[in-house]
């Protein structure tokens, strides 16, 4: 690239389409990235800055000359714009506002007064409106107009004389429509809209239910906003996927190949100490039955298979009330019915493995007592952890919290500790019978 | 509902979203149900059906009369039709088919063949083409007559004489361009196009990169087959998401609240069981080393401890490897870079944990010998752990295994195995100490 001509460069790159730009850009050096500055306008730089990747795009804004990289937000989709002044630290993005022109510097401050993973954080504030008493030939040349800068001219959303949303319609019937008719008369009344304070992984399940397009958001006297649109709803929906998963495997925050090693380590130590001192419980609580276990020394033997059963089964429980909680599947389900539910699931499972453990112990350590005590500890761990893998997040969602945060290292320390208290309580009740 | 009138009930169903009647529509009985197949005509109740949740629409589909059935079938969008019918057994499909008429049954055959999660088995063939030679005018004629039946109209793609993609234009583009301009002249030449057998996944990940509506579907020579539109595409990422998820937490199938105890506990027992066996080996390994804990019976207190730091440290490991490879982010990364960051990590990691218990169990059980030995065995532990759940998904990628089949279970269990060889194996070359 360094030797090839600028007129060669921007003849075959800009020929691409923006997603492939950026994967090209993302992967040159420091040097090819100032040079590719220099060759492209703002607006062209933009499409590609729109398409990299969220989490380096910070560090490419800030190695650009400042007026170059506030050309670029300027000129870009005001909510794109403003996703990317949210990575980086408020003395830039203050720096950068004070060099753009006023009404971009407006828009994008309204924005980001919106609190993150809400519907007004990923709206846009670019779309075509219309107004009630528009004839569809008005529509069309206003559509005309305004469609170069708007984000989807699909769903055109159409007000009364107070700014108040009254209907939608589609460019599909907009276009099949007589050119006389008024708009409120082919427009659909029926129109859903989601409030501006809306919890984004709502809107995202709606969006996907409705197959929508696009959905107005309004404040809660039905003014309309903005718009959220389809690719940004996808967006939501890896990310809030990518932290569902990251979380049910104890990592505190969504951690890509793409990390240093201090970073990734910062991420995942926050768990591993927390589960070093509970881990510190769980050996309190073995060293208490320290007589039983001198007594009978074979019992240690199968601490970490019960153990082990206990933490996997709590995990399948919550994944499943965890996922059904965020899919609002738990709205429609009265509570007490799915812990019965899960009660008897936890049974189901127990007894097979129960019996499943004692027949192996009996015949392999030829040991029918051991056998019986190991496979009732089993059954009476798996009912209980199934109950606790679902009572867990059930409790953490009523009071509001995130249930995705009673991840899977959590709930296996908790049933460790609880799978080793049925164990060793019941080895101590059967003690006569396991030393006779 | 029952004592409505039939006229008021439709009255107000109709008026309502698709999604919304599916939602009423789910929640009643079986009389009820029957009343409104009764009620609505099978366009209707196709829209309805559309709506329904895929894991009960079989249920519904069986349950009414099978003109009604086939009706609804025939009038609804071919790729949804297919949807409903791979969920039905292979008898029932071939009944239904049998049934409707020559043409829709061809289509759905046609589309039946695809392999599932392929693009064949997404796309849908309801959409508009238009002809190279056309004038935009023509083109707009065109598009007028065929919207009704299309699945969307924002993308028109355009095929040459032998019906190969040639290119492709916005309707966005189409209505801003002049009447008499040729198709060709306006249309887009360089279309991104998926074949037909290529992964939904990846032609998710290509539709969220690119900010697509839609995606054309081309054979090896590049015939247009189909279209993927973006509707159906969240679906499929919320599919994967979901799958990802309960594989990590070692549930075989995706599960709901809804689904029976019988049902969930069938899907959680597959691993449930290899994990009993898997437990088995290691206690047989703890077994191994009897001697050492007749000697130190204090040693079996942290066999939780480590074996749940080993666990946890794997599948975060995993977590991230998964992730990783399913964004597709692995092919830009050399693998052996890779692991050298993650086995960095582990040391980090590996470091701060080991480091943290040994003072711990130094001062809480005024051991330092014992503090040592565990701080050690914990910092062994977690580097080995680190780069097992990292290895383990990169190896199976290579073998064209899903990575997440390395479901959670699995890497901490054979990470339980690990830490309990590094620890009893230390334990017995430190006796000397221990003892003395």
């Amino acid at each position: 690239l360094i030797n090839e001509q600028i007129d060669q460069f921007r003849a075959e790159f800009i020929e691409l389409h923006p997603y492939d730009q950026a994967k090209i850009f993302e992967e040159q050096t420091e040097d090819i990235r100032f040079l590719i500055y220099s060759y492209l306008s703002p607006e062209e730089m933009g499409d590609v800055i729109e398409h990299v990747d969220r989490d380096s795009v910070a560090g490419f804004i800030t190695e650009m000359i400042p007026s170059f990289a506030t050309d670029i937000l300027q000129n870009m989709a005001t909510d794109d714009a403003v996703d990317i002044l949210n990575e980086l630290d408020k003395n830039k993005v203050a720096s950068f506002l004070t060099l753009m022109k006023k009404d971009a510097a407006e828009e994008i401050k309204e924005l980001l007064h919106y609190e993150e993973k809400t519907a007004g954080s990923i709206m846009t504030t670019e779309y075509v409106v219309i107004h009630l008493e528009m004839t569809v030939k008005q529509a069309m040349r206003h559509l005309r107009k305004e469609a170069p800068d708007a984000e989807t001219i699909y769903y055109i959303y159409v007000v009364d004389t107070e700014k108040k949303l009254a209907g939608v319609i589609s460019l599909r019937d907009l276009i099949i429509a007589e050119g006389d008719w008024l708009i409120q008369d082919v427009m659909n009344e029926r129109v859903v809209s989601v409030p501006v304070g809306g919890d984004q992984e709502d809107i995202a399940q709606m969006m996907r239910g409705y197959d929508f397009l696009a959905l107005p958001v309004v404040d809660f006297q039905n003014h309309l906003l903005g718009i959220i649109t389809v690719d940004d709803i996808m967006d939501v929906m890896e990310e809030e996927a990518s932290d569902d998963y990251s979380k049910l495997a104890g990592i505190s925050d969504v951690e890509k190949f793409g990390d240093t090693a201090w970073l990734s380590a910062k991420k995942r130590l926050p768990w591993l100490v927390i589960l070093l001192f509970l881990g510190m419980v769980t050996a309190n609580i073995i060293g208490q039955f320290e007589a039983t276990l001198d007594q009978v020394a074979i019992l240690s033997v199968f601490i970490p298979l019960i153990a082990g059963m206990a933490g996997n089964t709590g995990t399948q429980a919550l994944a499943v009330a965890v996922r059904s909680i965020s899919a609002g599947e738990m709205e429609k389900k009265k509570k007490w019915r799915v812990i019965g539910q899960e009660s008897l699931t936890g049974f189901i499972t127990g007894t097979v493995c129960g019996v499943t453990i004692m027949l192996l112990i009996a015949f392999w350590y030829q040991n029918a007592v051991l056998g019986i005590l190991v496979g009732i500890s089993i059954m009476a761990t798996l009912i209980v952890a199934t109950i606790a893998g679902t009572i867990v997040p059930l409790i953490m969602d009523r009071l509001h919290i995130d249930p995705a945060v009673a991840s899977g290292p959590f709930i296996t320390t908790l049933n460790d500790i609880i799978s080793i208290l049925i164990y060793f309580s019941l080895a101590t009740a059967f003690m006569n019978l396991l030393v006779g």
